[in-house]
């Protein structure tokens, strides 16, 4: 999917929410559980149920891999199932060098047909430049985490004027284009979406975090919105969990439209 | 797996040697490439071929998720086929955060028994955390790797005195023990070995990179050998597609066998 494609939708449907399917047995509604195809079930369901208020699904790949080869035929028919003008997300934070960053991408690229695939930098350009050399399919590069751990390196100033995620998004910016290439950026430090936007414009930035992690929509959009939109707001939890009755894609429905709203009213 | 019991091994067999299976049925011998099972028949002989003469297997996760999960199988089938007392190396180069690491942590030590998986640090401790609280399992985390992408960040000190992979190592090596912990230091730059023992005297280093990358053996051993041997050199290549004919998995050996020579006299 090109950026224009995107932002396209994004206008269409007055939404830049992706929604995460993070879809795991122990929290799926209990009436589903015994179903011999439980997590299929739950994905259909919650993609029937919130299509049309999302612009993205982005399956986290750990919840299928655990499943061992069995989770990866889930995840094969989820993709199938999500309908084709909606951006899909492999959020598998994959990242090796040579053939075996190669492999990675034809995985999520070729062997399953995503338009995009989440992408850890610590080893550099050559872990990152196979993702940037399919047609229509993006790297999202892992910036600035959601979680505490970002500290450890990724807000780490050594004695340098620039913490590790600037270097990051300076350096890899050049690798590929705002055509190919996404940022992470956390939700949960939005002060520094300022920052990103001053080394990185007219990128996309996937933002996690909102909602259940604590982010605030507004304050992401203030300084994050650009003139492609530039920005998809990830939410997991905060709606495919959010009812535990046999009701829950309703429930899933309410808290994307929730959301949806205040995403056109910032529009 | 116990660092004792990985050592007794290690003198056991006068060797520190750890073989790759980066299997990838385009480099395979041809006269395989046409089984219905190949890459697994290309392990098998290969295992056979090798195993009194290696103390670790290391599968290449990439080679086989890009199979779908057909590949998961076989890597399921390749693990069980290693003998018990071989160290196993899931080189997977996961790490998320929460759950999502979890996940990936009990994707291989619970629903794959490897006793190892490589982890990339980039999102801090809570990303590499879930995989120390498995009994008998390590985390191998990426420090310094072979590739030239490993200058982009890894060498970056910005003006800080220190490189990146030197305050990784620093602060890393207190989030786990040397029970639990390894770390990836590449044969590509051997002067720096002496270094990172500075910092871990004690911590198994799993050093790729040497024959095909070009690192040198007995470079590395001089710098990196401590009390528990504290090294596995991992070869994949050069070793399992040393040679193309119906004696592939002979060939192997001498390939094997040439390196183990090497070590028994290194130890």
């Amino acid at each position: 999917m090109t950026r224009d494609e995107l932002y396209k939708q994004i206008k269409a449907k007055g939404s830049f929410l992706c929604i995460g399917l993070d879809s795991d047995i122990a929290k799926i509604p209990s009436h589903l559980q015994g179903h011999s195809d439980a997590i299929f079930e739950f994905n259909k369901a919650i993609i029937d149920a919130t299509h049309d208020l999302c612009v993205a699904y982005k399956p986290n790949i750990a919840f299928y891999e655990r499943m061992g080869s069995h989770g990866w035929d889930i995840l094969q028919r989820t993709l199938d199932y999500i309908p084709d003008d909606i951006f899909t997300i492999a959020d598998a934070k994959r990242g090796d060098i040579g053939n075996s960053s190669r492999y990675y991408a034809e995985t999520f690229f070729n062997t399953y047909d995503f338009d995009s695939v989440t992408v850890s930098p610590y080893m550099g350009h050559d872990s990152v430049e196979p993702f940037l050399s399919h047609e229509g399919k993006w790297a999202i590069i892992l910036a600035l985490t959601s979680n505490t751990g970002a500290a450890d390196f990724q807000l780490d100033h050594g004695s340098s004027n620039e913490p590790l995620y600037q270097q990051l998004l300076r350096k890899s910016s050049t690798w590929g284009s705002a055509e190919n290439t996404m940022y992470v950026i956390g939700a949960t430090r939005p002060e520094m979406i300022k920052e990103v936007r001053a080394i990185i414009p007219n990128h996309f930035l996937l933002v996690p975090g909102v909602g259940a992690q604590g982010g605030s929509l507004e304050e992401i959009a203030a300084h994050g919105i650009n003139e492609h939109c530039g920005l998809l707001i990830n939410s997991s939890r905060g709606i495919i969990y959010a009812g535990k009755g046999e009701d829950f894609a309703n429930v899933a429905r309410e808290e994307a439209m929730k959301l949806k709203v205040k995403m056109e009213a910032l529009l």
